[in-house]
């Protein structure tokens, strides 16, 4: 199949006329630069849509802006570009290949144009030290003018590219939890740090000012953003769709394929071992153990959910230079089955992490800008299947995690269906 | 946990006064022999019931009959006895192992009792090699006379025992498959084979007795028996339960788990390579390529369905003595994602064959008892969980399996609560 | 091939009259008892000698004593007894098997009465805490006193059992390194250290008490023992054999025969990340970080000597109780070759830990016993295959360890020849 | 380390004024591609040397023919270019990799015009498919004049490049094995096959013409060649070194460095099962059984040779589209230690096949121009480390075989400096 006739859709969501503004947070990270090389490449037919969830049935029936459509922007806190970035990945990867990179230079270099220095506030010192990019000024400012300004920023996209709606995706890198993160679960306790300059994380900052105004708002990582209770709320009150938390992506995403099949057939999982090699720089900033505390605690509540065992489970995610942006995920699984056997699986997995990763960040663009366009503000609970730790939702069985999103297909496409129908009655 | 106290019920089901007989085809087996020792140490109280799908949330809730109540007997063709193969499974494997084998001893000799001599009516050159119980003179029957011969014994099971009902398990060795299956597609083709004399295979003989005369049935092997269109006639006709075919428990298992995981997030499968290594009987007798086909056929499905890509799948079985009844299963799994990306999966399964076969075979008897008492005859498309080819199934994702499994167990005992609810309303 | 009838050599060495005692520090630890019912089953010839070196070619032409000679004693410091831990051995790992565990139990139960309790001085906090047997009062004694206390046990269990000679074995758990254990690296600051009750560990003080009095040591652990330089020259002086660190049996064991591989084939290892995960008794201590870095240290040598890359070398050990006794090491490895082409290797290797440790400290204890009777003392360079860390050895080829082990066979072998022609020659 | 700066060695073999030409059997087949893309890539500076044994210590030291003096051409049977191969590596494997590929091309365009068309005589159904070269009208010629036609070739290759010296390589496809290769055992019967037009298979037609011409030959496959005896009577009266047979890249490999382990610890191997899959023409080529014989025959030896024990060995080889010329071993190793315990030990070796060979086919090349110039004829016992079954050695230790290689240098640069010495003194 020759690269861009993959499973591409008919073309009918390309007519839908929307420019629909995608504000990445870590705008030169590795996921960031994979996403926009990805859709430019897309929209100039150098590669297949495989990997992209709203590029296969049912989904391809929604009626969702085209990823032609999308106009890319952001934060970051590093120097350097996403043309850098996407070279690096190419030298060291090999993902994206040189004839696709050629094909989207230059509108990575055009996106560069358009991104802007973010905070580093209260991330930790290991992001505070790759923070280079010394235009924002965050020892001076308050957090208050710090949200001022990232709403500015937003504001000025829109206007600039002349866009319908922008969607805020954080891909930044971990961040340390904040210290007790139950104290901010109303909007006023939310306020009250604002003004009382609290150390709350960059994260949050990006998701309040994105919610206050509007904006639909991903948080594709683990770190605090919108799972604050405030921030859910002020979601409900606002009605902005919003979802996280950390893409699902890789051994997560495993496990919560294959925890079901134990539990379905009542083998008593004993322990489940998992051990992550990854030599990206978001392997870097995880060997910081403040930062790595979040990441283990949104892998950490898959088997949890779906076993009722008490399992011996620990997860290791080690930085390994020579894998660059691959990650390999080894896991160890020992179970007790009839007659007290003792049996076991374990599974290697190996992929470019920031290949899995993008597509998914394109797909939670197109669904909640779906919503937006709907007036469906809140979670959206049926994009669960999307994240480590899905914010509102209990069920972490894939399959049934699936079976949501077609649920909320079946849901837009009937009723379509039946409003077109019920137009051409007599 | 002491063994013995695992998840075990409420003791509720144990009421239930029906004494269910257990005619296992291939009683002498791995899996028989595992199953009745599973059984009888589950009644004293030496194991757990790990492994059991009905021993868990929400089956627990069904009225099935008690494991306690089983009372097991079979048909085999080698010489030997089910306390031998015990004792051959626990040197060579462990499993079970000596104390569980000690508290059971006594009543698989007891079983012995019950073992009468079936037939190997063209089940191929390596069966007819192990067919050393020379009681049952195949050579000079006509079919339709060992099919009396096989009613009989199960009538005098009954009988004897004073049963109220018998479900009859094949889990005799694999056959090779008959020519041209479509030719037995009507009860008339059936009855014709039969008075011609035709070379049905034994599965069949053994499947036709049981339905005709109304004992359901449950076909755990690849075999012809009840795949047979004609066969299926007559359990409709009849109104008999019975399902099929070859008990999922391993590599099979693990693709429908992880299947509708590429799938679902749109990752091309390029190829799927199955290499099992496994080392007991029924290793050996899949060395023979006539005998391996109709496997690899009902192991060739799962992915066809899930995954609609065209992809190479190849499954290598191959016998390797030192492994005893364990089987080790090495799947190798590429796939190409986002920006044309190859990355690959790998897993290594380690189960013991008749520890993962058995407990199934006990829920399989236990629901179609159940189906059975409720008058739901023919196929029994909510046991699909249980089959690597379902029979009348297209379902391969083992979540949805499990869905419809949960769907007849609310049926069932929401009818109950109903039925109770209007009894008590006034 | 019947139990017991493996490769036994002609019984040549049997004939030896000798008595050889074998005192175990950590003598109711799991190496120490698979030791005990190894060498016990072989005597009664309920096993075959698979695994121990001694009994293959052409280390089966040295004279050395039978394994039935051996006679075992030792300190401990936690309460409970060999039998015990045989027991539990069984029952969580199945190794020994029951029949081989009755063959041997009441040989198990007189070696208990000859156990009795050693120091925990300066073993760490986790150690402290499993040093349950009451009767040596640590806390009072100098360790001038704890040293006269030790070497007393040692010379009482040669008189009691009219032992020829003594081989003491270091099998205790793992302790924290002293700090700068550069310090004792002479005889003078040993004694000095000794008087001022400095923190020795007390692998130092039975390495000083066993060689001080002439008994042939063996560490088989990461701890200073005789690897302090004070104790190799009090060696040296007193002409005893000795060898140490740190057993080779698993993880280490395979990258000394891989790594000479990849430096012979020219490919340049990036990265060899190596995951130990193990359920018993040792896996618990190393989860204390002050135990786990001797383990690491030991562990850390065979790709630097090995390899000239500047690789990025890492070694967890997690602790898995599920896994009992049983080991699993999963690497990864990966390699630069031709056209700068990065390609990897991964292994699991999975072994029962004591079944591999226990019959190299039989192996050692005769190698030691041959050498002492023939006044080589000192570091032991021909025994390097042995351990992770051969003291005094620089290599770490495992094939180039086997030769130098041949080679120290074929030197005694020649020489007896030799002798025998010179004595027959007119 | 930036390309090219690699372990290269000081300069000095550069300085050796001769021409060596390299005839390439396969000329246009992977392993041939990548190593005259690896040659030109070394003398352009554009990679570096990791890979080539010729390139590590002691080797250097050798005064081998610098890379940068080779000259490359060859037979092949296939239409097509070196340059259209190289192309194809590029894209479907990523090695080369563009950059290199690019540096290289003008180079490989040169050697497109030395490459002939080669004979398929007797190479079975499936390289007969692949013959579209039609240039060579095999069915009309006898084999005599096949013979004199491949000796014109040499000829011409030497003259035409002014060479000093040429080394032939067979790496062209596997061959069925003649019937009775014994009968060819003696020069005479060689002669009397040509004579008699008996179905000699076209590699010993290859490497009769090369030896009876005096130039060195190297059979990289596993052909029968120079395997015959009556071609290595012929060398040896010749006086022309030559080598084989059969690469050692992969399974193969680390079989020859992990037996000796097992060998060494005295654990008995109970079986060997390896599963090789790959995606490249090699591949194809083997799924043919008659080609597959010969390999699986190679392969055989190494774990018959160092270990005694009878072990249950299989190797299955096969063809997977998806992982192109990537080749993915699996190897599952059971083995029995102490106390009866089975153990094992898992593999996954992942390499690029022909980035694996090729560097092996230059060392080949530069050992052998070496041997000539010393005038060493006959077998090279110290090249068996390079091949599956080394041609007249039965040693398949690994690490002794790079002795065998280290003891030659030895020899060469002892004596050398003895020269020296010699000459500069008085
Ligand atoms: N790659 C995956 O598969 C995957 C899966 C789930 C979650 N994630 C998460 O996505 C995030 C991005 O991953 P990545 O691989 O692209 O990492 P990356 O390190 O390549 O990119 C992160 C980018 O964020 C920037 N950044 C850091 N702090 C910032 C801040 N406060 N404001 C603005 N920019 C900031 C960094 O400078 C960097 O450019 C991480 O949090 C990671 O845990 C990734
Ligand atoms: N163990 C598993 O995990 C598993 C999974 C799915 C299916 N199965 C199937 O279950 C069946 C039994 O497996 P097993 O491991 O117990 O094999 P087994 O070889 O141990 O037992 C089969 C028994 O059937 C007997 N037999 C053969 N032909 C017969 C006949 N015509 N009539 C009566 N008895 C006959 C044999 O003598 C033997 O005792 C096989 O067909 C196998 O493919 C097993
Ligand atoms: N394969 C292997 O099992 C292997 C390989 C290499 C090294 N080792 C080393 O061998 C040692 C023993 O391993 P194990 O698995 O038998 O551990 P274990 O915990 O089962 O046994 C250790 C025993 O030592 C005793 N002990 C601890 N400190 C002592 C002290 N100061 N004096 C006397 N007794 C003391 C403990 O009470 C325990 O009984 C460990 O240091 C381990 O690292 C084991
Ligand atoms: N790649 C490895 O790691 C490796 C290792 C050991 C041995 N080998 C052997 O090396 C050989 C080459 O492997 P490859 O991967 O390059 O295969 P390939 O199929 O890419 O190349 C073989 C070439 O030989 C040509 N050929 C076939 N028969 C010929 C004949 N009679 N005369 C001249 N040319 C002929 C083919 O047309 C083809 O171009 C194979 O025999 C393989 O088994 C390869
Ligand atoms: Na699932
Ligand atoms: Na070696």
């Amino acid at each position: 199949m020759p690269a861009g006739e993959g499973k591409r859709h008919d073309g009918r969501a390309v007519a839908v006329s929307a420019r629909i503004g995608v504000w990445l947070i870590g705008a030169r990270g590795n996921v960031a630069t994979t996403a926009m090389i990805g859709a430019h490449a897309i929209a100039r037919e150098a590669t297949a849509t495989d990997g992209m969830v709203t590029e296969r049935a049912p989904l391809t029936d929604l009626d969702l802006p085209a990823v032609e459509s999308l106009v890319f922007g952001g934060h970051d806190i590093q120097a350097g570009s996403v043309v850098e970035t996407a070279e690096r990945l190419h030298e060291r990867n090999g993902v994206p290949d040189r004839d696709t990179l050629d094909a989207v230079r230059d509108d990575l270099a055009t996106i560069d144009d358009r991104i802007v220095t973010g905070t580093a506030r209260n991330c930790g010192r290991t992001v505070a030290e790759i923070a280079d990019d010394a235009a924002f000024d965050d020892e001076t400012l308050s957090i208050r003018e710090i949200v001022e300004r990232i709403r500015a920023d937003y504001a000025a996209f829109r206007e600039d590219e002349s866009l319908d709606r922008v969607v805020v995706v954080n891909v930044a890198s971990s961040e340390p939890m904040p210290t007790d993160p139950d104290q901010y679960d109303s909007i006023a306790a939310i306020e009250a740090a604002l003004d009382a300059d609290d150390p709350l994380p960059a994260s949050a900052l990006y998701a309040y000012a994105a919610i206050d105004d509007g904006h639909p708002f991903v948080n594709f990582t683990p770190n605090a953003a919108n799972a604050l209770g405030g921030i859910q709320d002020l979601a409900e009150r606002e009605n902005v769709p919003h979802m996280g938390r950390d893409g699902k992506t890789g051994e997560t995403l495993l496990k919560s394929a294959l925890a079901p099949m134990f539990a379905g057939r009542n083998l008593r999982v004993l322990s489940w071992e998992g051990h992550n090699i990854l030599g990206n720089r978001d392997g870097e900033v995880l060997e910081d153990d403040a930062n790595k505390a979040g990441k283990l605690q949104s892998k950490g509540g898959v088997l949890d959910e779906i076993l009722d065992d008490d399992i011996h489970n620990r997860v290791r995610i080690d930085y390994t230079p020579a894998l660059g942006d691959w990650k390999t995920a080894w896991d160890d699984i020992r179970f007790q089955g009839f007659l007290d056997t003792q049996m076991k699986l374990q599974f290697t997995w190996e992929g470019s992490d920031s290949a899995l990763a993008a597509p998914l960040v394109l797909d939670l663009v197109r669904l909640l800008a779906h919503a937006d366009a709907q007036d469906e503000g809140g979670l959206q609970p049926h994009l669960a299947s999307f994240f480590k730790d899905p914010l509102g939702v209990d069920e972490h069985d894939l399959s049934r995690q699936f079976e949501r999103l077609s649920e909320y297909v079946d849901r837009h496409t009937n009723a379509a269906t039946t409003e077109v129908e019920t137009e051409n009655s007599p």
